[in-house]
């Protein structure tokens, strides 16, 4: 696979991206299917609220994910993978088979 | 894609070690074969001499680069990736070929 002399900037600014600390873990989360902001909190322990919050405006501002309120009482809010986010199952897959063969 | 409620343990740990800032892009310089320090800061701009070696080291202790020293006037020093670096190949077309579409 052999690249010109300066790396790709898409493989760049995805890897960037994909790279920031917690985003990996709530896409994998997300790729279960749609949840609400304290599901994701509870499934990936260690994390702030603060720092979930944060990377969700960010995936939300790359098109990743797609946050949908539900005029319920009280409001239902949720979070989901777009088909861009969608569209990552597959790297996530080859992370987890890497992860059990080799971690 | 279903998960226990606990995110894998082991895609948590691959995910972190991946997702650290320049390791990716360490990791796919390198697929492209050994190289050394310098070729390699060449090729990442913006990516200080320091952090390179400091992920180098830490690359090195998770058994994914390998460093070669060949007992030339001067040393020639080679890094290059291992059997468990070069599985990672697969992640690496895979974040690839999403950054083709997506990004």
């Amino acid at each position: 696979m052999e690249h010109n002399s300066a790396l790709c900037p898409k493989f760049e600014s995805a890897f960037t991206l994909l790279s920031k600390k917690w985003t990996g873990l709530i896409i994998q989360s997300l790729l279960a299917g749609p949840k609400r902001f304290r599901e994701m909190a509870d499934i990936i322990p260690n994390m702030s609220d603060r720092m979930l919050s944060e990377r969700l405006k960010e995936l939300e501002s790359e098109g990743i994910v797609v946050r949908t309120v539900y005029p319920e009482v009280p409001v239902r809010i949720e979070y989901a993978l777009s088909e861009k986010g969608t569209a990552l199952e597959t790297v996530m897959q080859e992370v987890q088979k890497w992860a059990e063969q080799w971690v």
